[in-house]
């Protein structure tokens, strides 16, 4: 077998066998297929595709080039989840203990981030003490004694996912739906779980800016979920907007917590008990969405759910008192606000320039040297629908240090980001469509 | 500028600009555009195809990415030829002592081969002595003396071109009409050549299978001259069987000389009058072909010719004696006849086959270290059109050596090549269509 007979057979429009994607995967991830190869195969996938097959086949490769995590010493189903990222979003912090009070068992590992804000592990940090670095043993007992534990990914997962990301990010092959499906669907398979609820972003602030391509997204990854055997079902939802209105590492945690205890915003506490009920039908705690949600609510209402987020907290090393005390994680000297030059409806915040204005004032890594402050970020105070007055706050720029320059730029990057038109838009749903291993539901 | 955004542009069917095309080329060329995004563009090319403006651009960019060879020492219009090349393609060694007899310099820069059998180069190396190595001066002086001089492509020419060939071959992005283009147009460019005739090759020995690609390809680079200036028109001309009789370098020498003696084998006769009666329009020796044709078959009547080929023999230090007395060249010691076994009508001899029989016998380099046999080859007794018996001689094997095991593998390579049907095929014309600036003329 060679590569460049594989390479050709792709870029001639053909189906690739099991065998060829293994020798192209696990030759690029030993060195013995280069760089120069792997991305004109993946340039000749980005133009001819690959089905389900295929795609799946590339994610079991990728998920087997490295370690693979073994939950099986966690009882119960686990169930796994993933958002294709957005600005604010900051849902599993909420989900993780909520799912967890439902009696499913969350064993999750996440990222770090680069750009706009933290990933939810930097988030996690802003709760002092917290540690993120746990033990596959203590890892495992934790979820077994409390039910939930968010953790670092750690170790060498992926490893072939990571080299051909890397790849792509500088050959323009990362807008390719099956090499993005496959990437994701790897790094969740080699996370061992047994059920997968994704939350696929749709809009101007989300990498699927159409619907149609969202949902494409998420067929492809539900597709590799069903080839593979782990129940998978995605969630398309707007990001049009920030979810929620913080967006910054510690403002994203109060948030959550306020989430938890029915004080959230709108949008954040729908999103929440959505994919929540998903993942708690998934877990075999209840029978369908209807009542899944309703276990959800009472939670929320009852404590428990708060209650298990302080557990979690504990297990891990932070200071509890900050979820009863929000006002105790960090919080930064000043506070400046954005105003209104026009006035009008919101019609659109371009989720993007706001997570870049964040990261002007630290709330994100410019670089992977960057180091965050966790205490910074920006509130909205406006969202799509609301009418406001020229010399209103539209947003709040939580700040530290004396850089003007920054200040002032994030201002204006927050002022752009905000649509004003005369009369409002036409609202959007949060949620658009749901994509299961039966097709494709609308709303 | 970033390669990155060139190789998207690109994947998104958009136009480059010639400095995109700059950029890349001399990055590459530096080494300051890696392997892996070059490879990733010319993936994008072969997709999303360029046009003329930017194959343009690639070809004039690739010409001066190393020497370019100033003729302006040599006196007229200089015509160069190229072809795309074929089995038992001896033009070049008829058609540089033809045209030059006619007063049209020839200041040619041939390689050498790897395949089937040697290069030009390769090929008037049979000639005992003859030098393929001059100096720039005493190549310019020998065609202001004698019209013609045929030499080694020496130097760094188009280093950049010979870069991203060696990328495409391992990354299957050989066959985009642009980039063949533009490959094949740098190397004349770099050349010198005032004017070009190229004689692109169809059918199933060519590289070029369909009529259809093979007339893009010459459109491609026909285009290419018109923008950069310099006369170009191509030939299809046909490959469904090898050219003439002669396979095999010392041998392809003789038949060289007898099409200039006028006994050459009618189809080698044919193509050598067409591609010289435009190379001597375009050197302004004639107003047009019809005329030089008159002059060309005048030349070879009265020997002017062949007194050129001696004249250029003796120029690089050949033993022209040899012109006169063919069999003086080197000769294989053994000729063993492949028979039919099968009557009928030849209908079609698979070139490449004949091709890669003549290189199992020695006549052609398998890697670049082989050594090739000078002397052996192989002659065809029968060609399309003509009829067979079982047992009757269809070609024969000019061999050295006691490999039975070799020779026995060509026999089977040269029937298998042979397709022998009851009823004779549809005659084939030699030349399909002529591309100039103007358009396509299709016979």
């Amino acid at each position: 077998m060679r590569a460049i007979d594989i390479i050709q057979k792709k870029r001639d429009g053909h189906e690739l066998t099991t065998e060829e994607i293994a020798f192209i995967v696990r030759g690029y991830s030993d060195g013995k297929v280069p760089d120069y190869q792997m991305s004109a195969w993946a340039m000749a996938v980005y133009f001819q595709g690959m089905n389900a097959r295929e795609t799946a086949d590339l994610t079991l490769e990728m998920a087997k080039s490295g370690d693979t995590i073994d939950l099986s010493p966690v009882a119960g189903i686990k169930v796994d989840k993933h958002s294709t990222g957005g600005v604010g979003d900051k849902t599993t912090i909420a989900l993780a203990p909520l799912v967890a009070a439902a009696g499913v068992p969350v064993a999750k590992m996440s990222g770090r981030g680069l750009g706009h804000t933290g990933g939810t592990i930097d988030k996690l940090e802003a709760i002092t003490g917290f540690s993120v670095e746990l033990t596959r043993e203590q890892f495992f007992a934790q979820v077994n004694q409390i039910g939930a534990a968010v953790i670092s990914q750690s170790g060498n997962i992926t490893p072939a996912d990571k080299k051909l990301y890397g790849l792509r990010d500088v050959t323009a092959t990362v807008e390719s739906i099956p090499l993005i499906a496959s990437s994701v669907m790897s790094k969740k398979i080699a996370a061992g779980a047994d059920a997968i609820v994704l939350d696929v972003k749709t809009g101007s602030g989300a990498f699927m800016k159409t619907l149609e391509d969202s949902i494409a997204l998420a067929q492809a990854m539900v597709d590799i979920g069903t080839e593979v055997g782990r129940n998978t079902i995605a969630i398309i939802s707007d990001m049009d907007q920030p979810l929620g209105l913080g967006i910054g590492n510690a403002l994203e945690v109060k948030e959550a917590i306020e989430t938890l205890r029915g004080e959230g915003p709108q949008d954040l506490e729908e999103l929440t008990l959505i994919l929540g009920s998903h993942m708690v039908v998934l877990g075999g705690k209840a029978k369908d969405e209807v009542e899944a949600r309703q276990i959800l609510e009472q939670l929320i209402r009852d404590g428990s759910a708060l209650t298990k987020l302080k557990e979690m907290v504990k297990a891990q090393n932070g200071d509890a008192s900050q979820i009863d005390h929000p006002e105790k994680l960090p919080t930064a000297s000043k506070v400046v606000e954005v105003t209104a030059t026009q006035e009008g409806y919101v019609t659109a915040i371009q989720a993007e320039e706001i997570g870049i204005a964040a990261m002007t004032i630290g709330a994100g890594r410019e670089t992977k040297e960057s180091v965050i402050d966790l205490s910074v970020g920006i509130v909205l105070r406006k969202k799509i629908g609301e009418q406001v007055k020229v010399g209103e706050p539209i947003a709040d720029l939580h700040v530290n240090g004396d850089d003007a320059g920054k200040v002032s730029t994030a201002m204006d990057r927050v002022r752009e980001a905000y649509q004003i038109a005369s009369q409002p838009a036409e609202p959007k749903p949060l949620v658009y469509a749901i994509v299961t291993k039966n097709g494709v539901q609308r709303f």
